[in-house]
């Protein structure tokens, strides 16, 4: 009874530096929240994340790059001070994007419509041999 | 103390049919492993899986392409009966590792050194603002 729906092809890309995730969707989506919502508190609303949890999204960033990717104002978000992204942060989001599109154009190439085109069906029910 | 490790991307490619995943980098291992275990339960076994998850990844593979991608003998691999990826199965397969290849390709770019040379640095212990 489910609508047709065509095939989707998703794409995630997560940069590791050692065993952390340094970049990857979820830490992107929340970069863009703090830049709108202007702290670590009002992005993980946004986003209907615990605050603990973005805060420690946030920290794992800050460690594995170079230059933090987000600056807090003193008394910290927790108590109603300010986040920004740095302009490292903004740099790594940007480039981020920049290799999302990359694989985004190399996916929409012959295997993928070879495979979305002539084999695949939309879900059955269910099957039995 | 941990050794230095270069930054690593990680690329996953996850073809969606309606809310149902068709293939992705588990269930494209799973049939690696079907092919060279000849029954899914001897795979499951390989890949350190239970029967139930690998036999559900499996039905979900058949249900979502126009051909089942894995076939399976009489008496069912729980019961000792083999089974094979379909001449289907492979083609998808292949078409699935050509994509992988033409995404790592595009990785392997302009964005993604200035990432990794330019700003990603090993992870350190803890920082305190």
């Amino acid at each position: 009874m489910a609508a047709m729906s065509p095939p989707q092809l998703k794409i995630k890309l997560q940069i590791y530096c050692g065993d952390e995730i340094a970049m990857g969707p979820g830490k992107a989506d929340l970069l863009d929240a703090i830049r709108r919502e202007g702290s670590i508190s009002g992005a993980a609303r946004a986003m209907d994340m615990s605050y603990r949890r973005a805060w420690l999204l946030v920290d794992a960033m800050n460690r594995c790059w170079r230059e933090p990717l987000v600056a807090t104002a003193p008394g910290g978000a927790a108590r109603g001070g300010g986040a920004k992204v740095t302009a490292v942060g903004e740099r790594v989001l940007a480039l981020y994007h920049d290799l999302q599109a990359s694989c985004a154009t190399a996916a929409g190439s012959e295997p993928w419509h070879a495979l979305a085109d002539a084999l695949l069906d939309v879900p059955k029910a269910s099957q039995k041999g």
